[in-house]
């Protein structure tokens, strides 16, 4: 069970399988399980403090040998602290996204670490690309969390970044089966980045309440709310619902920023607060069905990957009738 | 060059390459000219009086022996009228879309015609099912003109529905190309119905206009609008631009169908007003350059398809380092 190609080279990881680092859902035991079983893992440090960022790093180290990685949301207001850790703790690879790839990629470089950013766009990729990133992530409209502006979707997103960079692209949004994986490779990518379904990892520190609205939710439950702040994709609650109800009402930034408060992501996916809190998914929440050890979720995205390439090769091309 | 699946047979065509029925775009030059090009083309019959309807079924009588289709949304005022044209010309092939598939599809099928519904959920593809549809299109978030509710991507909407229904699935939005031809196989289609691309095409009635403007569009510049009314994929213009700010001032159904008017997509695609008039138009079209014949299109695509088989089957799987 290996793969090689320009991803799995680069990470030194066994399979181009990558758990997004999310925020109150990706600490050590997740991304540990998933570096152990091949893929690579990868720490939400967007909901972390410095020291607990650093815990979690060395907790991770602690859990395996394999390659893992931290992202890093560059909103994030001690962004220096994090930067500081992540040299210190010699971090092999960083995932850096909502910020400009110019900021830090240098710095990070320079330190030794394996730069990735997390992109909505063929001009962002470029941009990333020309800041000296080895890779970017290009996350299309269906995914959970923040997103971009642009809405374009994983099946149009992708062959555009593909065409407008030569490093390698990452797929993300609305990838939970190895067919959806296999599809994006179509279309370009070398690596799948895989948030919604590790959320209902049993490794994943996020609440159970959490997890089990996600393997409840069907068609049409998530949606793209705060355009006005920073897009994001939620799972419709009383709060999500209030939310797009001020959005259809006309009523501006501050408003929404006030409505929003502070803490809601922590109080929804951490908490298990259903109805106030903010529930960050992306719409294969329709698909997932059950919570399940991350090492079984990344070999049957595996096996059904291969499966989908042992499909296309029985297509019944070139028969005449 | 010709492949066989269930919905080749069905329609007894060569190729599965489907050309969505237009409104303002699909007349019989481009019906005729795809389905001599082994795909099937479909009239729009949305935007014909029935007289039009009428003739334009028999000028593609005239210029191909092969299948064809006429797109019937159900929306239409005076939807009796079209169904006795259709069932009359013994038109082989209809496509529902817009409404309820229990209305007319068993008058259709009596008729001798194959029907097929297009759906935005598997929810509704289920419904189509039961009421004795012969096949389904699944169209994704990305797709130009009208819309489903859900906003569900094509990556995530192909494989719900696929799981969903027994009849055969053909993928559509977001699809441009024989690589996004090929992910939708991968993820459960068996045909795709490409919209964008063939309002490019020489034999497209769209206006110039409308055309030049398709191939300056780039990522970012579609947006769904008139959500509250019946949401819409739209090039971004004066007009979408308007309709985009009465939505963010929290305007209501009224004031939007009073600002819409009557005859905007007339104006738009079919007379060339690029200021005020309504351009239904995909996400891909940030992938279309160059205004081609409709025979090289579907040849392109064909082509491009088969490439990525080649692709896949060189995946370095199983391969250890």
């Amino acid at each position: 069970m290996s793969f090689e190609n320009r991803i799995t080279q680069l990470f030194k990881i066994e399979l181009p399988i990558i758990q997004a680092g999310m925020v109150w859902a990706s600490g050590w035991e997740l991304a540990s399980a998933v570096s152990n079983s091949g893929g690579l893992g990868i720490l939400g440090a967007g909901s972390m403090y410095p020291a607990i960022l650093k815990e979690q790093i060395q907790k991770t180290k602690a859990a395996t040998s394999k390659p893992f990685a931290v992202n890093l949301p560059m909103l994030y207001p001690d962004l220096q602290a994090h930067i500081d850790i992540i040299i210190e703790e010699k971090v092999p690879i960083v995932f850096t996204s909502a910020g400009n790839p110019k900021t830090w990629t240098a710095t990070l470089k320079a330190a030794g670490c394996t730069v990735v950013h997390v992109v909505s766009s063929a001009l962002f990729a470029q941009k990333a690309e020309a800041a000296g990133c080895d890779a970017v992530v290009a996350e299309g409209f269906e995914a959970g969390g923040h997103n971009g502006r642009e809405e374009t979707t994983t099946m149009v997103l992708i062959p555009l970044v593909h065409k407008a960079v030569k490093i390698p692209v990452i797929a993300a949004g609305g990838i939970a089966t190895g067919a959806q994986m296999l599809a994006t490779f179509v279309l370009g990518a070398e690596a799948v980045q895989i948030g919604s379904r590790f959320v209902c990892s049993m490794e994943s520190c996020a609440h159970i309440h959490f997890k089990q609205a996600i393997l409840e939710a069907g068609e049409g439950d998530t949606q793209l709310g705060l355009k006005q702040l920073a897009p994001v994709r939620l799972l419709k609650n009383d709060f999500a619902n209030s939310i797009l109800n001020l959005e259809r009402e006309g009523e501006g930034k501050e408003a929404l920023a006030a409505f929003l408060g502070r803490g809601r992501a922590k109080k929804g996916m951490y908490e298990g607060d259903m109805k106030e809190g903010e529930l960050e998914i992306g719409q294969v929440s329709a698909m997932i069905d059950k919570i399940k050890p991350a090492a079984q979720i990344v070999q049957e995205i595996w096996k059904d990957f291969n499966a989908g390439v042992e499909h296309i090769k029985a297509l019944p091309l070139n028969r005449s009738f």
